[in-house]
């Protein structure tokens, strides 16, 4: 059974008079039968509990700086009306008793805590973003990751891998992007995808009619979860390991590149779709930087001279990682040249950078 | 000053044992030297506050069906490590006390109450979002509505009208977007704006040689607001009223609309950009359908019969708002036909209908 958590923050234009403030609103508390608990800070203003029925309770700060904030958490089922009047009864009071005092009234939406459905799943920069989920469709842990469907209502379902929100089945611009946006032909082309077991980019490309994809990824789960939940992105590719210009080899990609390497079998397109923080069994992933450049090294070793590597950066207010990243980029075995591009992807609630690379 | 929310949350397997619980989280907070008091909810479980220096707190919530919520609030600008510490021993002590009973942990980004710079603007659709906004750039109340508009760090300003997100300087789509998706040629033909104080779709428009451009706003405040800080948005379109092929009415449309009607003044193109809940001086706005319906038939009756009207319905979630709005195209004084198209506008943080409408 989850909790509703609201709050009312009211923001004073002056520093308030905490115990009038207190006294003003015991009467609302009261009305409602609340028990009361009244803690004196001293200089730092009150702080009150309010106890009702069912478990409910409010939290009243008053801040002697001007700020006053309730918190009212009440078991998700119950009276949702009750909750909305007993905020309307204090906000009402607080405007009798401070009026032209105050400067802001904010209430933020009711967070949903404990439920069933997890609605909340922060931005790459930490923000706290709400999603419109309705369903878990799919939630089981792989010998690598915890690997999560969600249904989204606007964006249908929506992947994320370890916590990280990681494509949903309307961000079709996310899989453009990381393809060259549309700039680049990949008729009678050999393709190498990282990653990529949501099947969008398999999909996309399969549709260019290259000469031969190949798809390398480590967790077959993924692949299992994303060929039955994920059809808008991946439609039929994941049916089949193997298709007439494709093969999927589930494995880690690091053996599989140094072998590429060794035999100098190349491609016209590298295309990294591995998760943000990449997942390998290889020793050498000593460190994520580390493993990026390996990666990135290893993936200019199979790259024609002519070729394209394309992968995603982060979010665009990461800046000191982007920057990171691309210092990597001076620092691999051969000179590269390198665009950015900063594309909007439906799910992810912020801007989204990505790279195209080429040897010098 | 404002304040830090944190949260921590544990749902469990099973039902708690609450007073073990309530015991072993207990000399965590002991070790901090915070002040504590308990109350025993029965049925309901335990609340616990628990009162720390500069007038920080926690509350700490145990519900007998296996939910475990902490809340600890801190001023901004006391040391957040100390916050995570405590939360961080919290969890280590729970994972101690319940180690396979519990199912999820669950911290949310703290939130910031009070604070100067309000980053928590919700969604049409009313889910709670936090942008990256860190300065306020514009607040003034005009005489229709308060304008505020506010600096993103990846959108750049946003421009946000009684408390909605209007329209960010990276919001090229929702322009774009309501002027017909590329699709319609604008060279030669006359234009009508209803709104668009921002001078978005004016400053895309103009690029595309028109005959003539008339725009109606109601806001001066706004234009001003806008012609200052959106001007990645609006150019320099809004630093003069009237220019070669363009000129910018600051009035009630609804009088105008009525006046070119009686004229039989004619247009190929009627955008109507005005705010979700439109603003009048006009007498008919009796409800805001009614007044929908009056701008709609106004604009048919300057459209010419070849014209097209163009206009943002709601998110996309909000699916009974929108059937509503399509009810109400075939009530209008002529018969009508229209299309519909799902954009990803950047800054909206969910996907939005737009309207193409014609006379059949």
């Amino acid at each position: 059974m989850a909790v509703r958590h609201y709050t009312l923050d009211f923001n004073l234009t002056a520093p308030a008079d905490c115990s009038a403030t207190l006294k003003g609103l015991q009467s609302v508390f009261q009305e409602q039968e609340m028990t009361e608990a009244i803690h004196n800070l001293e200089d730092h203003g009150y702080l009150a509990t309010y106890i009702g029925k069912n478990g409910r309770f409010a939290i009243l700060r008053i801040h002697p700086h001007g700020f006053v904030s309730i918190d009212l958490q009440s078991c998700e089922g119950s009276d949702n009306t009750e909750a909305y009047n007993l905020l309307n009864a204090l906000e009402e009071k607080m405007k009798d008793l401070l009026h032209n005092n105050i400067k802001r009234i904010k209430r933020l939406p009711a967070i949903v805590r404990g439920g069933a459905v997890d609605r909340y799943w922060p931005t790459a920069d930490g923000r706290l973003v709400e999603y419109d989920i309705d369903e878990v469709v799919y939630d089981e842990d792989s010998s690598y990751q915890n690997i999560k469907i969600l249904h989204s209502q606007q964006f249908g379902n929506i992947l994320i891998l370890n916590g990280d929100v990681n494509l949903s089945e309307s961000d079709l611009p996310y899989t453009k992007a990381i393809m060259g946006s549309g700039k680049e032909g990949y008729t009678g082309k050999e393709v190498l995808i990282l990653g990529g077991g949501d099947g969008g980019i398999l999909h996309e490309a399969v549709k260019l009619k290259p000469k031969m994809i190949t798809m390398v990824h480590i967790d077959q789960m993924v692949i299992d979860g994303c060929r039955k939940h994920m059809r808008k992105t991946c439609g039929d590719v994941l049916d089949n390991l193997n298709g007439d210009c494709y093969q999927v080899l589930v494995e880690d990609c690091v053996p599989v590149l140094k072998k590429y390497a060794e035999e100098g079998r190349t491609f016209d397109y590298v295309i990294n779709d591995l998760t943000a923080v990449p997942i390998s069994t290889a020793p050498e992933e000593d460190s994520t930087w580390e493993f990026l450049r390996l990666i990135l090294d290893l993936s200019m070793k199979v790259l024609r001279p002519s070729g394209k590597y394309f992968t995603q950066g982060n979010c665009v207010n990461l800046t000191e990682a982007l920057d990171n990243y691309e210092e990597q980029l001076g620092r691999l075995y051969c000179p590269v040249e390198f665009s950015k591009e900063v594309v909007c992807v439906p799910s992810y609630m912020e801007l989204w950078m990505f790279y195209t690379i080429w040897k010098k």
